[in-house]
């Protein structure tokens, strides 16, 4: 079989050759290699614009981000041989840092295999195919996984923003095997979850805050402790198991706060969590007015910047929300501040703490700065790759 | 009491206001108060350039920051009432996060005391003075010391380099009690330690590594592991009390490696923890002609860049011992690569880890980024006050 060519423009290739596999469309020699002749998904060999071979990529002709890097090896095709080598390799990894079977088995472009995303929860995997690339491959990739894991269902959750910039379906389903009858389960921390795999966010769960969730425990014993934007409880349920005195969990969904109280009980301590349900801001304008207090307060909104034009406004957000939440502070307590957005940079997520505080006249100390765990490694060329932050604020007056 | 004034340039109260503890000499006016009326170590009134009091500030005529900010409260000095109120505020935070008494206490500017360093190690203190307006006080700082902690013993290790600078002699020596004659020792993540508190380097110990050696620890189990720059241990030891099949342990000091054979007995692991003695560069050169390899290799050298036009030669030798230590790897490996350089960003770092790894053809994953710990808060305003880095990386043949 030969593989077609794709030809980059001058300098096209310093990115790729310092190991980033995306290639950007006008990035594209299209006199030599018109991207209309190519199909979605097509597996082509790329080449500098001196016609040198830099590896192989798959192809979207149809966006932004039109090819992404397989293989640096000119010859090597994306198919279940390679799927199954680097699934391992991923797989060694987490086996190595994680005591229970619970973690992102794959972690896109980070586990060179870009626009693939796999959650394992024990038996069950729950699979993002966010690229046409990926899509292509499907039958592949279940394959390959029941291969490596034999699990015991595997289900396809296609229902990211992604898929419809790469011309994809929304679909969510059982693609292999069953669920098992009694429902998805999850450890973290020690701590059990049940996960709505089927209709939960994203894979039914965010393994990345978990070590900053581990680390949250620390300062939780015998306080008082509100979750913001709870979800199920993944801080809430940690901070009561270790051994926080009460644990508020707001969140606008009640189906989620549901399981926030499942998650509770499931951990034996039902008894110190309570929800509320609503918008998180005007809950914090209620929690004021009644003049509530906590030691320690959880913020770990969604994505308030999506693009980069919104960075703006997003700021603005994540200010007012630091402000709000830094009014219900008892005098010496802790702030962790939480930011999912990759267009917000760090350093500006620590300005924000420290203007808030600044702003009610309080002292403000960092004392960590939390990342994504290591089943979501970044990719050191690829900033994109790197996203989640997660501050834990002493906040005092002196 | 009257205190003397000392009146700001235009403008130059606005990083006051915005919390930061710094006076620079150009910053003063000083046709209204000219720098050579203060005397060393005196407090004064600090005034924005409109005669609006900002606080007040300790002193320092002949160097090129020539104030530090007390307090905010125009007629508050520091003494020993308000030495007691910080040292307890600084306490409390230790003692909420940290299980043993084995901490730094008070870290400078970052617990409101600029200048101030003690680290302690249960019943015994070692406490640094690094600027005038601190030694100025030294009675009062031992006086409050011993008051919030009633300590067996106080070393004064009067010896760092931010002395000459602020024109202050240099001291080592125990100014109250007597040290306890089996030795000083602490915990870190549950593994012993003697400390040279007299004779070892800065305080005696390192604690700002603390949880990027515990995150350290997960990568050990069953590993052949090389630990650079190893001082007394604290990594190497820590990675065999982990349950590393075997550490070398490399330092340029003699003196440092008994201490590390003697932890390691203290740690009943002196069989799995060798040494080698001399300069980390040509010990990793030897290394590499004998064919050695390692599941793990952990970078922590001293300082490369002191001052910030040291960076393009720092960078160079941060780069040299990250290529040669890759060299060292097995296929599948972890590199811990850390620095304490101020001046080295973060970014930098990551980049020379990616371009190392690529130089010999392997793929990178930054597992883990870690920073100092909760008792090295950072100050929000004060960027010099976060300088530690310490990444956790694998390094893989794909």
């Amino acid at each position: 079989m030969t593989l077609a060519s794709l030809r980059l423009n001058k300098n096209a290739d310093r990115r790729i050759k310092a190991g980033h596999l995306w290639i950007y469309s006008n990035e594209v020699d299209t006199k030599i290699s018109p991207l209309k002749q190519y199909s979605v998904g097509q597996q082509v060999r790329v080449e500098a614009s001196n016609g040198k071979v830099l590896g192989t990529a798959y192809l979207n002709p149809n966006t932004l981000i039109c090819g992404r890097i397989i293989s640096q090896n000119p010859d090597q095709l994306l198919d279940k041989s390679l799927l199954v080598h680097r699934i391992k390799i991923a797989l060694g990894l987490r086996e190595r840092v994680f005591p229970t079977p619970h973690y992102r088995l794959v972690y896109g472009e980070s586990d060179q295999l870009p626009g693939l995303v796999v959650d394992r929860f024990g038996d069950v995997l729950s699979v993002q195919l966010n690229t046409a690339g990926m899509q292509a491959l499907e039958e592949d990739i279940l394959d390959a996984l029941e291969k490596v894991l034999k699990p015991q269902a595997i289900v396809l959750r296609n229902d990211g923003g992604m898929r419809k910039l790469e011309g994809l379906e929304e679909e969510t389903r059982v693609a292999r095997g069953e669920l098992p009858e009694e429902g998805v389960f999850l450890e973290e921390n020690g701590v059990k979850f049940h996960v709505p795999v089927l209709t939960g966010q994203k894979t039914g769960w965010f393994y990345d805050h978990r070590m900053n969730r581990a680390r949250m425990q620390q300062y939780c014993k015998g306080k008082k402790v509100l979750d913001l934007f709870s979800y199920v409880g993944g801080w809430g349920v940690q901070a009561a198991a270790a051994g926080a005195e009460s644990v508020l969990c707001v969140d606008a969904s009640a189906v989620a706060l549901d399981e926030v109280e499942k998650n509770a009980e499931l951990n034996g301590v039902a008894d110190k969590v309570g929800t509320m349900q609503g918008d998180a801001f005007e809950a914090l304008k209620q929690l004021v007015q009644e003049g509530e207090k906590f030691d320690v307060i959880v913020l770990d909104p969604p994505a308030f910047i999506k693009r980069r034009k919104d960075i703006k406004n997003g700021e603005q957000a994540y200010k007012r929300i630091n402000q709000l939440a830094m009014r219900l502070l008892e005098k010496d307590a802790i702030l962790i501040s939480a930011s999912c957005s990759m267009h917000l940079a760090y350093d500006r997520l620590i300005d924000i703490v420290r203007g808030s505080a600044r702003h009610i006249d309080r002292q403000a100390q960092i004392l960590e700065q939390g990342h994504q765990g290591a089943d979501h490694p970044v990719h050191p060329t690829i900033v994109e790759t790197a996203y989640l932050k997660s501050l834990i604020v002493r906040v005092y007056r002196d």
